[in-house]
């Protein structure tokens, strides 16, 4: 009966209140408890986005959601440009292959951040472009773009603007109204602190016209069916993971209570704390964007990274993750998203420091601790 | 919705598997599957305290458990004497004062622990007496007694030893058998990772046999109906906390299963980690005689412990304990016993620094942290 923390970057882990929530009975998902919930959910993703924008929820993966993002709101006739600067850019243009969505890709080198620069350039050399889409953080490479200045670049075209925000919605700021970001896309297990299950699309009235022009390749991911259960007093079109959406309810309402401004700011605290670590022991950033969401270290020469990883876990009872595939192996990446606070990180960094130092990585004891420490003292006064 | 620790030595963090155990459906308390658990901890208790007699559970608080144990086993005619050096030794005073035990005290200065000889002393003075009544751990000043020394002088005279086990039995070793113990109690949200509710009681032949002499002032709390419901196929003689007794089933085959011993050294090197941490940083030890299930730390001339507290809990969510009566103000205690492991004790050694220095009191952040990690570390390796 291990203490098991997970700081890996989704999934997060979940509150006990959380977990006691989905305890609850499971009432009939059509009954007036559940359509309740779910219209709360709705309006608790309107603040997570900061949108008006119609919110739908999907029992399903983030992978599920994006999915239903693009074929729901990527029309024939016009191409996607598909920005590709890691695993989950690439695993966007899959889809998009999958459906035979015209796309072209844009690709960005792992670790760095596409730029508004680079972006405004592939549109303006192609004008058949109707869609973009960009992933705000990049998990696999712990790296976010500058979405506000993409948004901006890409609102000057007539074009819509796809983001995957599964690992940044609720951890990094994101202002979807605000930026022009036409349709977002967020995991449960991420920043909501939900266990798996859910995912959930912000869809806006300019999106939500150009799915109205066609008939998209899908049935279940078909976010139209969605949007109509909304409107049909949230009555939703297919059986969803109801104790799912009770915890949903609940932990985005806490969200709401804490304030988005406060939920960013603990995040970028927990960030800074963990590179400061990093830097102070002598650990290199992956990435020349970094993420709040996520630090990925690159593994020190003669490491490796799997018995780090397993020694972390099984002695500490501490889960990082390891890289994804071209990193596998040469980057260990610690989530700040979610329930994850300021007492699991500098325990964490603590035990990591301790590790590395029984498997040969010359480390003074906590240094990288002693960095975090200070980040986190200065951000509380 | 807080990540919320205790680091209180007691109640101890419940893990998550142990609450998920309760909420199971409650059979009926002398259903065969109820009996069959209270049989389990029956025998479970056996292994936790190291020993082959009698083991019972009561549900009740600590103090419940320790007032049977006093009120079934001291027969009138023969005095009690009571080793008081902390709360809990005068609260046991107190129970003989309120049940007409005659008694005499013995009275050693809070912070250190009673002796072998001090105690041979008093029994030698004094034929009359016919019971000792001691505490292992003295929680409200985290001392020890050497309580093998203890029993081994004990065992020269014809008198009964009760042992408040209460932080001691699953934390630090206690081995009743071998050293010659009568009777022990602990309670179940110390060592045995439990939320309150339960208490268990271990009383031998000798005690048995001197409990059989006389009718107890007792009805609730007479632990002879207690040891009936053993004779009788498990079936309780009031109704138990049914799943307290379930979670109890599963916590303690969990420290059966880590093994006895490795659950001490556990322990023990979370204390001397958290020794070594406060010697860094200049916190003084208030105990002469430190038990290693729980470390007392005088608080700063300058720092008011209940701000001190009161940071830790809400900008960390770091739960450690005050001083009792006459040291409320002047130690603060942070528990080792229970679920609590390294990297929770690691985090919040870290949000303890953060706090003190923030608080005006000088020292390395750091320091401490790094001094527990050097120990953890020779101990891992």
């Amino acid at each position: 009966m291990k203490h098991v923390r997970l700081l890996t970057p989704g999934p997060t882990m979940v509150p006990q209140e959380i977990l006691a929530e989905m305890a609850r009975p499971t009432g009939h998902h059509r009954s007036a408890e559940s359509r309740r919930a779910l219209r709360e959910v709705t309006e608790a993703l309107q603040y997570l986005f900061q949108t008006n924008a119609t919110c739908l929820t999907v029992t399903g993966s983030g992978s599920a959601a994006m999915e239903a993002a693009i074929v729901t709101t990527c029309a024939p006739g016009r191409k996607a440009l598909v920005i590709r600067s890691g695993k989950f850019g690439e695993r966007w243009a899959k889809v998009c292959a999958a459906f035979g969505i015209d796309h072209v890709t844009y690709d960005v080198d792992w670790g760095t951040a596409p730029s508004a620069e680079g972006i405004a350039e592939q549109l303006a050399a192609d004008a058949s472009i109707g869609y973009v889409i960009v992933v705000h953080c990049e998990t696999s490479t712990a790296t976010a773009c500058d979405l506000e200045a993409i948004a901006k670049a890409v609102r000057s075209h007539d074009v819509l603007l796809i983001v995957d925000a599964v690992a940044s919605a609720g951890a990094i700021p994101l202002r979807m109204d605000a930026w022009g970001v036409d349709v977002a896309v967020v995991g449960g297990q991420k920043a909501p602190m939900l266990p798996p299950g859910l995912s959930f699309v912000a869809v806006n009235d300019r999106a939500w016209a150009v799915a109205d022009s066609f008939a998209p390749p899908a049935f279940y991911l078909d976010l139209k069916a969605y949007r109509k259960a909304l409107a049909a007093d949230y009555s939703p079109p297919y059986t969803p993971s109801v104790p799912l959406i009770m915890a949903a309810r609940k932990a985005l309402a806490s969200i709401r209570e804490m304030g988005i401004e406060a939920v960013w700011a603990k995040v970028a605290t927990l960030a800074r704390a963990t590179r400061a670590a990093g830097e102070a022991i002598g650990l290199s950033l992956f990435s020349k964007a970094p993420s709040d969401s996520v630090t990925a270290f690159c593994v020190p020469d003669g490491i490796d990274d799997a018995v780090l990883r397993g020694r972390l876990r099984d002695e500490y009872g501490v889960l990082i993750a390891g890289g994804q595939d071209r990193l596998k192996g040469r980057i260990v990446r610690i989530g700040h998203l979610g329930h994850v606070d300021a007492v699991d990180t500098l325990g964490a960094l603590a035990a990591l420091e301790i590790v590395l130092n029984s498997m040969g990585y010359s480390c003074t004891l906590g240094a990288g601790v002693a960095a975090a420490q200070r980040v986190l003292a200065a951000s509380a006064s």
